[in-house]
């Protein structure tokens, strides 16, 4: 259920104390929702929406080292007419890391003017969220 | 009034879109505390006292370019017995860009044990947040 | 015959036109030449070896672009006395995309002295050279 | 005599080893000749002249480490019909640090196809060379 994107922390992405610094959770969780993207939405549902970033949290339990695995479990966690978040929960090896939320504007391509977020984009995301 | 920091965006910080890649953002508020730090703090502070980064975010209103002046602006903006946030402003040029606000532990360095937050450290932190 | 590493383009890695920043080819091959040296030296070679580097460079042919995925061929091509060289064919795709060139010196871990290559750690990597 | 470019290391930029990871030298260079060219081209000199990077060597004598201020001094050091290399030397603080090599190709703007280096180019980037 739901979509999953892995990875593996690299060396030069880990600071002075060992642990992936801080603003490379931000390109994983970036990563994890490009592929999230690519897989779920038929680019015939890409000409007519696309998304801006409005808003990022990441909020971490444990820190990622190198060598580990990082997991990332995808959500669609609130749906608004014009935006909707998204969560990530990310696993490093077999540890609780951290959880990223995402808000994104629905925008017309090309553009920053919001548009609701179409009915088939929507049920896109929404049936990963329930099956897999 | 506060501290601000200041740095210039880099051609390899841009994306396909022309905007900094939205990592690099946590990566300047990285930078812009580091230096707050090191500028608020006097080392024998530093003894017995470190922070872990809990939580942080940013909310954008309009993307930094490349060659943009990225000026951020500091302040504490919650005082708790353990923890506190910090709240950082930026512009890009003379737009501004983005709001990131950091939730930082206090902890016993080297551990990640929680302990209250020294006065001194508070003093020295509010001193800089109502006086230049 | 000999070893390779694969990895996926990143859409925050490439820039402005499109294509990887050119920084991001470095940490692609470190990236590489880490698992090459997890893979091929075993840990008890590792107590009295150590490498430091001393030169890299990149040679582009063509570029990668996001989505891209990136293969790396690895191979000793130059062995010295207290150095040796190491070749990073690199393809985007199935295009060639660059070659890399790194020089290792040996050094006694933990220090920057340099010491002769001992020949259990040359054998294991030639190992790797000739046979998958 | 010649452009310096002058950066401060970021504590994001520094590896497990507590020095700055090897693909960021490049980066360093990069933002370093970004800056060069703004400052020695005037903008009629780009509508017909661009470059593509072909080659990039870094050669390190010394790592440079986190608040260090890392100093590039740069000049053409071999001019070709269509091709030129420019040699950035680092220090770190006040150490020696890394000599980077770059080699461009001149080609028409938004092509990769060569075209000699413009006199005027040349005249320009000498000029730096020899004078502040």
């Amino acid at each position: 259920v739901g979509f999953t994107h892995t990875l593996r922390v690299r060396y030069g992405e880990c600071d002075q104390q060992g642990v992936v610094f801080n603003a490379h959770y931000l390109a994983y969780i970036d990563d994890a929702l490009e592929h999230w993207m690519d897989e779920n939405l038929p680019p015939e549902l890409r000409v007519a929406f696309d998304v801006m970033l409005k808003k990022a949290t990441v909020e971490w339990v444990a820190p990622a080292r190198y060598r580990d695995v990082v997991v990332m479990d995808i959500h669609v966690s609130r749906w608004g007419r014009t935006s909707f978040d998204v969560t990530i929960d990310g696993r490093a090896g077999d540890r609780p890391s951290f959880t990223g939320t995402v808000v994104y504007v629905s925008v017309t391509p090309g553009t920053a003017d919001p548009v609701p977020v179409p009915d088939a984009v929507r049920a896109a995301l929404d049936a990963d969220r329930v099956s897999p």
